[in-house]
């Protein structure tokens, strides 16, 4: 398993790393907002999906620009050729490529990959360990407990709305440090002790899979806000611990 | 200078890059606020300064933890050892080492040192370049004139108060996209014609200085919202072109 995720990766990076830093057309997904998308993100999805196609053809097959195939089928790989589109398109060397792989609806295994900085992210289905051109390691959260001693990761406070920006603020002011501006890689921080928590509002199934394994095979928790599974997507919450997660949970709805 | 600027961020990575991503502790400076400094602070800052001292023992230097010696030289030193000290003890590698250069009170050269990226980004006095894993390379800014069009970068819009903060909400409705989170890697993104505005309130002499000639000598426009030098410090609004300059400066102060 781990070495089909690097070779994915490396599928990925020779679509995304030549075009990173380089002029490139940004298109517009949306109407009413700004959901921009390259030629990157499409070039790397396709290099991944072929790669998938030819080496478990029965497989199903999800990804955030070319849609699904094969929904009914037991094993499921998602894909997010390139999370932090925004980052892309800054120079910001924060984005990633994301793979998961889901069975019987539970996610198993995952990929972050960020060729500029060298580093893949993998859970293989035991444990997970990050490489990079400082060696290999293992992937192990921190043991904080508690929120006033949590390093909080969120990708942007603007995305957080209503009832839930108000949960937001209140779990803001609980904490000890914040990040913002991260995307995908504040769970890679989280999943290597780096930071505690990381929270996100409204995420797709393709946003969050492949950090699913990433996180649980480093030891971490991580849940919808509201308690039910991650795979669910939608307002996430990643915790070093089972007790932090509990109490980010309770801030978030009220508590 | 670029081959002692290049020697001062060799200096500066001996001290900071082994400790990033290991334990480390955090001091806090300030009673009422979270202000953290660690060993990797204060032991890159004093590499920085014993470098000057043998190299130029006549100049000023005014670091950010060990304060200001020869204040009334010509020539003086700026030196923010670790800019991004939340990013450093998040493991985030958009942190930087910063040396400015400052010849009868106008920034003449800067480093910005990214050591876990492998990036020198020096403004000689002549020109702007960076150096990295994948070359050297002349850093120009975009040619954006428009805020509809610009990709704007601050660090944390909670870092906004009073009136400022109304002009910094005005700013961000009008922008094409934003990204928080960078410090100075965002002036850097810049310089590179990856961004076209960068807006932070609030600057001191240590956190500016060295990014000042990095933005003019990659053709860029850098100055204090008021208008006022950006040697002044304060806050601090750099952008692609001098119109998007004025037209933000127009924005954060109400128009």
């Amino acid at each position: 398993m781990a070495a089909f995720l690097r070779e994915l990766a490396q599928c990925a990076a020779r679509e995304t790393l030549p075009r990173f830093r380089e002029p490139i057309a940004v298109d517009n997904k949306e109407h009413a907002a700004f959901d921009p998308v390259t030629e990157a993100d499409r070039a790397a999805e396709r290099a991944i999906r072929q790669a998938i196609e030819e080496r478990f053809p029965d497989d199903g097959i999800e990804g955030e620009e070319f849609g699904t195939v094969r929904a009914d089928a037991a094993r499921q790989w998602v894909i997010d050729p390139v999370d932090g589109t925004r980052s892309f398109i800054c120079g910001v060397p924060l984005w990633g490529t994301l793979v998961g792989l889901v069975e019987d609806g539970t996610a198993v295994a995952g990929l972050l990959a960020q060729p500029y900085l060298g580093e893949t992210f993998i859970a293989d289905g035991e444990r997970a360990f990050v490489e990079s051109r400082f060696g290999s390691r293992d992937l192990r959260v921190s043991d904080c407990r508690t929120l006033s001693a949590a390093r909080l990761f969120t990708t942007d406070p603007h995305l957080w709305r209503g009832d839930e920006a108000v949960g937001f603020e209140r779990l803001l002011g609980s904490i000890k440090l914040h990040r913002y501006g991260a995307d995908c890689y504040g769970f890679a921080m989280l999943a290597s002790g780096q930071a505690d928590l990381v929270v996100e509002p409204g995420l797709n199934s393709y946003d969050i899979m492949a950090l699913i394994p990433l996180v649980r095979q480093a030891g971490g928790t991580i849940g919808r806000a509201d308690g039910g599974p991650a795979e669910d997507a939608g307002t996430i919450v990643a915790a070093a611990t089972p007790d932090l997660y509990d109490a980010a949970c309770e801030r978030l709805r009220g508590g």
